[in-house]
């Protein structure tokens, strides 16, 4: 699946339940922010390094990659929506971010 | 450009910067907060119609690409420091979903 | 109780438990960005003017009244940790507010 | 100044400017996200400890106490606009809190 699939998958689940009509830039981006919120949420209390051994925990793991996935769901329907193709506006930004914090040279 | 290829570029990013470091998972999840809660910001006083008509403005409309942008590099980057494939994930929450919110028929 | 109170109350809650090793600005900030979250979604399907009407539906305006409880929490624990006095921050700001935005005169 | 006071000076703030029209919960709630979005950030690559000693740099700090007067301002004015006494909602979770999460005795 590429993420344009996923986009067109979306467009019909919410299409298929007229849920089109929630589904404006004010609302999404601000379903987007209750997921990242419980996304987060997993993390608060960990150290960063706890962090990083997030898979020690397989219920924990798995609440990690459902609430990835309801981010990347929400994050996705709303490029749709806006008609913004988001791996072209991150590379746009990532050209400019290497101007702007040039690599040190060996 | 595919998500594996922005998740790589990311990944040469980070490591030319010596970033690798500063990219737990816990500080990424804030990352992404941060980026989420910018761009949860510009749609905060408009209407839902408004929010539609985001086009309108050029200035307002660069700003949207812009924050997209740092929310997709901030997910992309957390999922790859994590081992995770969002489409992957994002597919198998989707299959979930179908089955909770079945759509009417007609 | 004023929000010293509320603040000493959850600093003795905290030390009861052995808590405030947890307790740092970034993991609290964390914590508040989780609550903020939730606050949110309540929120994030309703038009401007239904959520006005807020409190027609006794279990939403229970969650509603829940969340900004969890909010207030986390923001004033945070303060206390930080040594910010909440109210004399968000006076000093107000005041530069005031020469920021001008009111129209009549 | 107490929180009453603070919610009264936001009020008049608002009328003042005739931004009440924009204020309404779910708008209030964006906002809010917003601004902990940003305060977020300002810990996110800090390790905990050194989120600790966030007064050693007297311009982050000063960004901190900012930050959290932009917090504390738009909890106070949703809070206000939805009639709810913060204090009280808090009082009743902590009380509740303490059933949910007994203290070890000595």
């Amino acid at each position: 699946m590429t993420l344009d699939d996923l986009s067109q998958r979306l467009r019909e689940f919410a299409d298929a339940r007229d849920w089109q009509r929630y589904h404006t830039p004010k609302n999404l981006a601000m379903a987007l922010s209750g997921e990242v919120g419980e996304l987060t949420a997993l993390f608060q209390w960990l150290t960063p390094e706890e962090s990083a051994r997030w898979q020690d925990a397989p219920d924990f793991a798995a609440n990690v990659r459902d609430e990835l996935a309801d981010v990347t769901i929400y994050l996705v329907r709303l490029a749709d929506v806006l008609g913004v193709d988001l791996l072209d506006v991150a590379k746009t930004k990532l050209d400019r971010n290497e101007i702007r914090f040039p690599a040190p040279r060996d």
